[in-house]
């Protein structure tokens, strides 16, 4: 048994979802029923997005919800309908009917539980089961959405749930040491830990989103990512072994727009930053790297990059914070980019960072922040230096 | 309270729908709360549809069902986003979270019952509730939908678990003694009963499905038909009365495509019917006009005539019937119209029927099956005469 996740790009016509029933059908062929799950065709959900702009200047996050959902249930009905007309049997089930429960907020729900007896029962009758990616149903029984690449986590939430392996077909052939958009010469990675892989898709490898790995991290699940339609092998994604932890750096990512915020002349700052977290908190604003220096014992400076899509909500919850804080100055560094290296090597190895350090200097690329995590280090830096940095740093790694 | 349900036509555009929730805001602002029940965008069905036989040769009935439903889920979301814009409290609810319980097969299910307490719950706190139209959830929680004009019976049904009344908003501005595409100077009525209307439907008037006036009439859910962008008064369907009981005919309508099957040589009355009609029924084919004659005591000849959507069915149908009783012989009439003119009056004034054969003849339309209820007289006649027929009989009668 498997949990196979095909992506919109995948499904984007009614073509390319023939392709994965043929695909889908042979698996059953060779070892019997499976689960799918399946996105919304191809850009269905930006569609349904610009519908609801044009609809409301502010659509309620429950209703977008409940419309975002439909696109995924169109897609399930589809490939099952494909399935069957080949003459397998196979089930479409929604969110709801996949017994997906979420918490949380609308557009942001987080996976709760699942009750997978329904779905097992259909397994068990040698039905394959289609389920509709991205959503589930909460506790009031509205339609809730998990969040841009929550078919991902979908699927390693009921791979983990079956306790079955979990293959998720996209429209790249693997995960690559460097999006090779961006260098032509990057190679495909035949495995990758879990770790490094949640690091690089936090970091903003579009392939795989971070909470569907540190998923499949925690319940052990094994995760193959692969295209669709090659037959050719993908990247494995498993847990750490001696020979992935000799690679130095594994991999560079990059998040194109982000913005950097600076806030100077916090003069209780204690009080300030606490203050201000919880502004930028209370509208649902990641807030990714952080950088506070002390001017004086007094008075602090506080930097903080988020993604550039965030800059309306972080302007208002700025706005509600100088109300609280009126001394604070605020400045706004827009057009920056976010790169970073990843690779469990620099937890053993000394001197990664001194070696990229000098790469970006002598590369003349300048950072406004860094941040360093056990197996990464992130720069913010001027968009139009990003080909440069990447250049530089995948040539000296061999990525 | 009310309830309003807004057809696919008034809802086809973003500005459509914007023009429908002002109507509903204007509502709410003077009286309140509603309840509106809203049809998939424009061809949105259809479009779903074609999608599927694009799917498969053979789309599976629960899965056609579970994609065509996103139509209104699309809508319902949207409109219920707009209606929030204009800084009113409203909920969009799906067949299964209104608590519309069905029953029956795929695509053509009935409403069983309303779990109507959610919805009262929500209109108790002075919410809107815009529900999906169309649609429901069965015992085993499949999303089901209700076939063609499903919309007005779930509007009809609401209303009746309500017992508030129901205004049908749709892209004609009320109901006319004969359909204003086929006969240029056709009246508009201001009235007319439950009986004419459900007659009128279930004959070919387009403006409301049969069954959701039926439904109105049995639980006396008071009714009006109007056009969703216009401001004028529609028509209102009511309890007889004897003011409407004065008109001979109310009106004349038309089914364009319709088959005339001829079986002859069934030498064993009794049972070859029964036998004919179970098969028929067993593929879900509703037969229509029916004639029988007797060409001697022992040997029968019947004819029916059935949608000409229907042929594929009722030829496989027949193929069945054919093996067990192989004397009988089997003919087929295409291009048939059904043309049926309806009034309450046919029930009490003497030569009605006799007046329309008069006119029949007159007009030189020849015609191949006849049927007569209470209150109408149906034809089966060619399709290219049906507008000869229409325009005689309105003329006739001042339609």
């Amino acid at each position: 048994m498997i949990v196979q996740k095909y992506g919109g790009s995948s499904v984007a016509t009614i073509d390319h979802m023939k392709t994965v029933a043929k695909r889908v059908v042979s698996r059953i062929q060779t070892d019997g029923p499976l689960v799918v799950v399946v996105s919304a065709m191809g850009t269905t959900t930006n569609d349904l997005l610009s519908l609801a702009h044009h609809a409301a200047s502010n659509p309620s996050a429950r209703e977008l919800d409940m419309l975002l959902a439909t696109g995924e249930q169109v897609s399930s009905s589809l490939l099952t309908m494909m399935i069957k007309d080949h003459g397998y049997d196979a089930i479409a089930l929604n969110g709801s009917q996949a017994g997906i429960q979420t918490m949380g907020i609308y557009s942001k729900n987080k996976i709760k539980t699942i009750d997978i007896d329904g779905l097992q029962n259909h397994l068990n009758q040698n039905r394959t089961v289609v389920v509709t990616g991205f959503q589930g149903v909460n506790e009031q029984g509205d339609v809730t959405t998990l969040g841009r690449g929550g078919s991902d986590t979908s699927a390693v939430a009921l791979a983990a749930s079956l306790n079955v392996p979990c293959e998720i077909y996209t429209d790249v052939n693997g995960i690559y040491s460097v999006d090779p958009r961006r260098y032509a010469s990057a190679q495909k990675l035949t495995a990758i830990t879990y770790e490094e892989m949640s690091e690089l898709a936090a970091l903003g490898a579009n392939v795989m989103e971070a909470r569907a790995v540190e998923l499949a991290q925690k319940y052990n699940v094994p995760l193959t990512v692969a295209k669709a339609h090659a037959w050719e092998t993908g990247t494995v994604i498993k847990e750490q072994s001696p020979m992935l932890e000799k690679r130095t750096i594994t991999g560079v990512s990059v998040i194109d727009d982000i913005i950097m915020v600076s806030l100077d002349n916090l003069n209780n700052p204690t009080q300030d930053v606490a203050r201000l977290f919880r502004a930028l908190s209370a509208r649902e604003i990641n807030v990714d790297m952080i950088s506070q220096t002390y001017v004086n014992p007094s008075t602090l400076s506080v930097s903080f990059s988020c993604n550039a899509d965030d800059l309306k909500d972080v302007q208002k919850a700025l706005e509600v914070f100088n109300q609280d804080v009126p001394s604070a100055t605020i400045r706004f560094d827009e057009s920056l980019s976010k790169l970073s290296a990843v690779g469990l090597g620099m937890r053993t190895q000394a001197g990664v960072a001194a070696t990229l350090f000098d790469l970006l200097a002598k590369a003349n690329v300048p950072f406004k922040l860094v941040t360093t995590s056990d197996i990464s280090i992130s720069y913010a830096i001027p968009k139009e230096k990003t080909k440069d940095a990447v250049n530089t740093i995948a040539r000296a790694f061999e990525l």
